[in-house]
């Protein structure tokens, strides 16, 4: 793909992930938009195929329709990436938020060959806590009132905006490359059933609990070696 | 108007001008995008009264559509700005160009009541050369390729974003406040006339000179007295 020769390698490890989204159009919009900053990979956990009416707007942006990847839900869309960042303009109880500009500049702290997806929820009720859980980091979008959100092509520009104009682009790596978010899950898994056999998680906390871990050690995004500290902490640590 | 409380000096004197929008869904979705970022006013080239359609996607915005100003041409709806920044995808051979980011750091140079027009033009064609010259500025949005250009509502977003978003919205400005552009453009109006006269301008370059004489006074964003300067250069210095 010839086109691919002017893309970075942070974009091309990128993908965009439209969860439900409602309006055809929309989806065009987003296709445009990536073209417009770079970006190829799209995701939609979506019931294909693509109707006509989203490659109307997607101007010039069409190989990037017909790349579109389909995914049943959120778990099997996210599972080979290694950090998600997810974009909520409501704040939730059990999860912690940081700004659009936080989370640019936490991409750029990993290096560049670290696979990651840019989680959007649908228009009209964004994401839920349910789906917020397969994501290491949730982030706003600075806007001047609550009402109205923005339009989801718009939250997916500003996004990708921020990445491709990033001052400190050639910027070194600080930390290491997460596992896939598919073991990072196993990992809480694991740690949520020790929780439970402990009686930590019970009947009446469990909801609560369960996303208030997988925010927390989503946010650790872990290495290999962290999997192994807290799975040992948390079979013998812990008692 | 109550809504009007939470919107600063700077966003107040601001005037997003829609040059000749072929598509009223654009149109909402402008008013939209300025309702996610604080700005209020809106004026079209185009004659009214608005399509429905511009209704449907101005979510939460439609105050701002009802209180659109339309005018009949680039002229008239710039001429009560003391700036114009004028969005273009397209370099030209007579004009200057900025980056987003210059521009943006542009407006913030000046006092926060100078009023200011940010211009945009039609979906297909973008403004034209004799539509620029009524700018001061002329600035083009980064993008990886030219081609797709921005959607029209993705330009104005991305711009709208920037000053909303712009690090020293408290720091002081630098410059003095310009005169609105119907006395700037009087002002040039003259200067090419005495040109004219020296035969500096003759009927082969007119079309030329006259557009670079434009984006070099332009440029100068000037006040009363720059004008008196300029004036008496060109009647009594340039022989």
């Amino acid at each position: 793909m010839p086109e691919l020769n002017h893309l970075s390698d942070l974009e091309r490890n990128i993908t965009v992930i439209l969860v439900r989204p409602e309006n055809p159009e929309n989806i065009g919009l987003v296709a445009r938009n990536m073209k417009n900053t770079g970006f190829q990979n799209l995701s939609l956990v979506y019931k294909g195929p693509l109707p006509p009416k989203a490659y109307v707007t997607a101007v010039h942006a069409h190989n990037i329709l017909d790349e579109v990847q389909f995914f049943p839900g959120v778990k099997q869309a996210t599972e080979n990436q290694q950090m998600v960042f997810a974009a909520s303009s409501k704040p939730r109880k059990n999860f912690s938020f940081m700004s659009l500009k936080e989370s640019v500049e936490k991409i750029f702290r990993f290096p560049r060959s670290t696979k990651i997806g840019l989680l959007f929820g649908n228009e009209r009720t964004g994401l839920t806590s349910e789906e917020l859980v397969h994501s290491n980091f949730k982030f706003t979008i600075p806007q001047v009132s609550p009402q109205p959100s923005y339009n989801l092509g718009s939250a997916v520009l500003l996004t990708l905006f921020r990445i491709f104009t990033f001052p400190s682009f050639s910027g070194e790596a600080q930390e290491d490359k997460p596992l896939s978010r598919e073991k990072q899950e196993e990992c809480i898994h694991q740690i949520l059933n020790k929780l439970e056999q402990k009686r930590f998680i019970h009947e009446t906390n469990k909801r609560h609990v369960t996303q208030m871990i997988y925010d927390l050690i989503g946010r650790m995004c872990i290495t290999d070696k962290d999997r192994r500290l807290l799975l040992a902490l948390f079979s013998k640590g812990i008692r």
